[in-house]
């Protein structure tokens, strides 16, 4: 039988959401999903290095196949685009120096692949997360996002970063 | 009498350019300078691996005290943004893992550092690096920023990223 494991992680510079997620067949189930929060007063360096280390923690921990983040086109402003990109880079990082390939979806594609719906609330994806997944205890945002790329990764034909097909 | 060795990096997804400087006292004098060049065709996430081995490898090499990077407030967009910042975070983190601090100063303060003129051309900027380090040989761009940088610090009261004194 195929198995499978998938880690979605969801970028930011104070928090980093990630989520583990294991297909064994057709079933998925829920393995792991935590966040790596980080002092704000830190200086942006000391912050991406523990984003870096609490991420290459859970990848050597679940020992993921592959990696999932989200596709992004769009950023308020140049400001939150240029923060939001050092988050980023260094998640793309630790699983490149992890060894694992990232797949990314957009958004709507998430939105999609769980509700049926591309312009669906948070709540409704998180609320989806956790029947499929049927997890009774509280998800943070963060976790939320990052289960559901986990789960939209492993229930679709994934698109390797740059656009080659999985 | 003091000694001190700063590295500074000029970080782009495509071309990274480093520049390592040596200061003797009042002296400072030319180290080692290079670019780190990804593939084009690389997924992003290789790319930045690759920028991340190349930078760990020259701060193992010449073990500078100082990293020094360009402030950022502007990007022509904010695709260009997100790139630029996933390949600044990798850089910040490359200083952050290596165990040294990291200076920024903005390209203004930089070409009036080097020039005493804040909208010098880069190739006045260049022959500025040239003629002080008494470097005779070609420089590529991206590596005479990069010492362009590492000058700038190395003769100014040092900013701590996130806007701390030196």
């Amino acid at each position: 039988m195929s198995l499978k494991t998938a880690i979605g992680i969801d970028p930011g510079s104070i928090v980093c959401g990630y989520g583990v997620l294991r297909k064994e067949g057709k079933s998925i189930s829920y393995v792991a999903s935590g966040e790596i929060t980080v002092p704000k007063g830190q200086p942006l360096p000391e912050r991406l290095r523990r984003i870096y280390e609490g991420l290459r923690k859970a990848i050597e921990t679940y020992n993921p196949d592959e990696a999932v983040v989200e596709k992004i086109f769009f950023a308020s402003n140049i400001k939150a685009a240029l923060s939001l990109g050092h988050a980023r880079g260094v998640a793309l990082l630790s699983a490149s120096v992890g060894g694992i390939p990232v797949f990314e979806y957009s958004p709507l594609e998430v939105k999609k692949a769980l509700t049926g719906y591309g312009r669906a609330e948070k709540s409704q994806v998180m609320a989806m997360i956790k029947a499929i997944l049927n997890i009774d205890v509280a998800l943070s945002p963060d976790s939320s996002d990052a289960l559901a790329l986990a789960l939209t990764h492993l229930n679709m034909e994934g698109i390797l970063y740059g656009g080659g097909k999985h």
